[in-house]
């Protein structure tokens, strides 16, 4: 019952190792994005399905202030919904966002309308905010910890598209850019909070398990494009078809 | 069924005779606050209590931002949590809150543990955050409108206070004065959104009734303090006891 809990540094890696087992840099819509394969239809049912998950990424946020009582906490959190939201219409990471959506050729109000948008993405983001209002606040603080394996994805992103992609360039990736600054700080913050917060074995699973659960959420976005618009390429009913929420 | 709505200057005159008719101001304990009548033991036990009211409105107002998508609706918002938890330790309405705990003779820290609050303040004050989590957003909006009526009973609060207690004075009144200057802001924005969007019959109904529903529970948690504190003075088991938590 009462298990001695591993150290602090064993905890962290076995938190690191779910990263190398399952976030989704390993999926190969990834590959396929990052390497120049993907179809502009492709590129576009990403950038307008990923959408749905940013959009819900400062509900989370503020769902986890929510039923945060200490004003310390909250107060350091308050800098994710201030990252995505910006200080001003136009600015922040949804904006940045939108930015992205009109590189590719999509109409931003399309996109924000959140039209077309994969049943499956939906339950997969929605289920993420979910758990974060929903389970104890230590499992929450987990889930955001993917943002330990993010930075290598963004650079392998930024990288591959505008190597690949015509529309790539300084502007259209802004918002793979900010996150390179953004993420460390965040994810610094999340880190000591769980590895001081998890002090009993118990405690560690739970967050190796909200951290697995967050992988599942990435990677379940990516099946979904993968199944609707890479192979075997069937649209679900009401999803977005190619050619529609263009510029 | 489909009543033809009242105008808007209609609907904002019911509105405002909600606060004529329920606002606490009227409640009794706020007439023995502000004219001096009360002993140094009440005026502690109403910093106690209202202190968990304060605790839970930026956990209201994340709740809140966490049912919005719109970015625009956030970020306006965001500035009430900003607000309360201000930008850095020390700062903001809660910390101005202990200040005030201070200067009447409690330790600050007594005061933010939230030990000794009455159960029907914990009651009210949490159905309140529920709601905002749960209600339409309509309701919502519309439940923060007791701001309306704030800055009167403010006005007077600091009037009374100063002429009466020897505790008062700028610094352990700033809470007030600066809800003077922060709630008008909040409150018009909330009422021109509560206006705009409440377009039905059955639309203002709710929205009043959400408004009403507010009312009550800040008349609940001076009904809760005069029971336990001024008359019977029964005050529930567990609660804050005269003489606990003093500087």
């Amino acid at each position: 019952m009462n298990q001695h809990a591993p150290t602090r540094k064993t905890f962290e890696a076995r938190l690191r190792q779910i990263g190398e087992d399952r976030y989704h840099d390993k999926h190969p819509f990834h590959h396929l994005l990052h390497s120049g394969g993907c179809t502009p239809d492709q590129v576009q049912a990403w950038v307008i399905n990923r959408y749905y998950y940013q959009s819900r990424i400062p509900m989370k946020d503020a769902a986890f202030m929510s039923r945060v009582s200490d004003p310390d906490l909250r107060r350091a959190w308050r800098s994710r919904i201030e990252d995505h939201d910006g200080r001003a219409p136009g600015e922040g990471g949804i904006a940045r966002w939108l930015k992205l959506a009109e590189a590719v050729g999509l109409d931003p109000d399309y996109v924000a309308s959140e039209t077309g948008i994969l049943p499956a993405t939906r339950f997969a983001v929605d289920a993420y905010v979910r758990f974060v209002r929903d389970e104890p606040l230590l499992s929450a603080v987990a889930a955001s910890l993917t943002e330990l394996f993010a930075p290598k994805i963004h650079k392998d992103r930024i990288a591959g598209l505008l190597q690949h992609y015509d529309f790539a360039n300084t502007e259209s990736l802004s918002y793979f850019q900010n996150r390179l600054k953004e993420a460390p700080q965040d994810v610094a913050f999340g880190l000591n909070w769980v590895l001081d917060h998890a002090v009993t074995q118990a405690d560690q699973n739970m967050a190796a398990r909200a951290l697995i659960f967050k992988t599942d959420v990435l990677w379940a976005q990516l099946d979904a494009i993968w199944l609707a618009y890479v192979e075997p390429a069937r649209i679900p009913p009401g999803a977005w078809q190619p050619g529609e929420g263009l510029l």
